[in-house]
């Protein structure tokens, strides 16, 4: 049986609904997968084809009724710049990546026999936790920061969730999360906090592998707010090499806004600036403190890779010159792609290089 | 080698650039698909995997720079109804099935040696179109009516494409990219007139039977504009089922809006009344003179359908529901569950049913 390990500390816990941190406060890990030969589940397109590298009861079958057909995005070749992949992570349900990590969460949330649960993002994450609550048949209850765009909410309504707004930013939403299921229970759907998310986003790494013809990439570039992407595919690459399915992990390239960079700032030893941090066209990379940075920087350190930031200006012309090529992303998954342009020593990174596209032009 | 026909009077035409409509001004098909076993390129995840049935030149491998991934889809379980299948055809590069039809249409341009094409579609097609004309490297003039809003133009403008605004309707639209290109073997990228457009949009029909564990499905229900989706799965249906890899055609259910009706007043034997054909919320099926009206009726025909229309307060109910369960469309894709929700003989049609989903909600 698997269970809850803190990132932090170490110390470990059950795997129960109202269970959501480490006593000392931290994000929980799992414990590690079990050593076992690598199998699929061929006849499938989805994430679920690797289901059985999940923390998920193999007797459960509750996936199957949450799953929207998430996972199975195209990995393209990049025309212009020899062997650079990109992958359309954005061709989702919700129409971004982020529903890799609902539907492996909500999953595991039906498993556990929860009936509703709570989420404190306005972005790409709460609309995904949205989703996939309406698609289980659970009530959700996302709580934004009163600033949320009218857009923002009337979507996750669509969705058929509950919206409370809370005065205050992020931190407030989330801080009033904490303070409504506080003893009560209550499935607390953190894609921060919460590894089953990391295990839906895992299966990024696992279908590049496949879509390589079964090796790992020399090099991914990845988005990094808070960090689900890029620790997703750095255990997911960690298990492959573990299972003896892949050589090497590749090297893990971190891309933040130069506005709110403070993975970026921690990696080079300096104080992150944060004063623009809300101002970056990048929103959904616009994370000022994310709980799991300490996490972030040795996935990175561990990969042999580096952090990269992108200014407004590159990123607003790295969108263009995507869409120019047929491929319409939203700002913040451009911005991957313009800190990877501008990288001097992009050209001598080891090969093949992939590169994660994370939303949907429509979504900005 | 295969030809152009003529859907209406049968005269053949090799395949040149030049050429976009018989000499009587029909659309055209394509000369059967020669009988072989139904090779599949297992490999791939997109529709490519059924290239060994399009009407490309098999030493080509144009189609590999003009690929966005597109085709793949997911086919998920609609929980509350017994057997019946969403396919989430709008989970592609621009969000909408009509990346099917593109695709492979570009891939023949480029087989062609054409460095640039003429289109006249403000929707999904339009968008579709210039996104694969934008990767495969070609120039694209998009002819549109004056009244298109701005965030469409910009959107074509955004995938490289020129946009030409006309005076008039889609109608007069379409006339001034004929004045354009008579007598210049421009290549005319129409998804009504070219088969092309067809050959993509029938790896609907083969991705289907093939996620149905290799048999055909009892009834399809698709939306009914230009007819490319129906056209399309009736014509890969039929080559499955001439291969010997389906038994039968399913039942073709083709849904229009109530407020623009031409098929469905066809098939009634009345006059379709268009006094409102502009108004209806389902703008993406809304084509008072589809060219291949008599063709799509035939398809419907044959298949032992039917025609089926929704109202806009059904649409925006259909649209509702679906969100409610974690899936965004936009009214037109609304249309088809709105339809089929309401038509009192649902439960007594072929089963397994699969409801076509041909656009994203936030095209909306």
């Amino acid at each position: 049986m698997r269970t809850y390990v803190c990132s932090s500390c170490g110390e470990s816990f059950p795997v129960e609904p109202g269970r959501w941190c480490c006593s000392c406060g931290a994000p929980l890990d799992l414990s590690p997968l079990p050593a076992a030969p690598l199998r699929l589940d061929e006849g499938l397109r989805s994430v679920w084809r690797y289901r059985a590298v999940m923390a998920l009861d193999p007797g459960e079958t509750a996936w199957r009724r949450v799953s929207l057909g998430e996972g199975g995005t195209p990995l393209i070749s990049e025309p212009v710049s020899g062997e650079v992949y990109l992958k359309l992570d954005f061709l989702m349900p919700t129409l971004s990546y982020k529903d890799r990590g609902a539907a492996v969460l909500v999953s595991k949330a039906a498993e556990l026999r929860v009936g509703r649960l709570v989420a404190d993002s306005s972005g790409n994450a709460g609309t995904a936790m949205a989703a996939y609550a309406a698609r289980a048949g659970m009530d959700a209850e996302v709580f934004v920061p009163a600033s949320t765009s009218q857009k923002k909410v009337d979507q996750l309504r669509r969705l058929g969730a509950t919206v409370q707004r809370v005065e205050g930013d992020r931190t407030d939403a989330a801080a009033a999360v904490r303070d409504r299921i506080r003893g009560t229970g209550v499935f607390y759907a953190s894609h921060v906090y919460n590894p089953f998310f990391l295990e839906g986003t895992k299966t990024f790494a696992y279908e590049v592998w496949e879509q390589l013809g079964r090796r790992a990439p020399g090099t991914v570039v990845v988005p990094a707010g808070n960090g689900t992407l890029l620790l997703g595919a750095a255990l997911g690459f960690r298990e492959l090499v573990a299972a003896g399915a892949a050589e090497r992990t590749p090297r893990l390239v971190a891309v933040q806004s130069e506005l709110c960079d403070p993975l970026a700032a921690a990696w080079d030893g300096r104080r992150a600036d944060l004063a623009r941090w809300t101002a970056t066209v990048a929103e959904g990379i616009a994370i000022p403190d994310p709980p799991r940075l300490a996490q972030m920087l040795r996935a990175v350190q561990a990969s042999g890779g580096l952090c990269l930031t992108a200014t407004d200006e590159q990123i607003d012309g790295a969108r263009a010159a995507l869409a120019a090529r047929g491929i319409d992303v939203e700002p913040t998954a451009a911005a991957v792609w313009a800190a990877w342009r501008a990288w001097p020593q992009a050209a001598d990174t080891p090969t093949p290089v992939v590169v994660a596209l994370s939303g949907a032009g429509l979504k900005a």
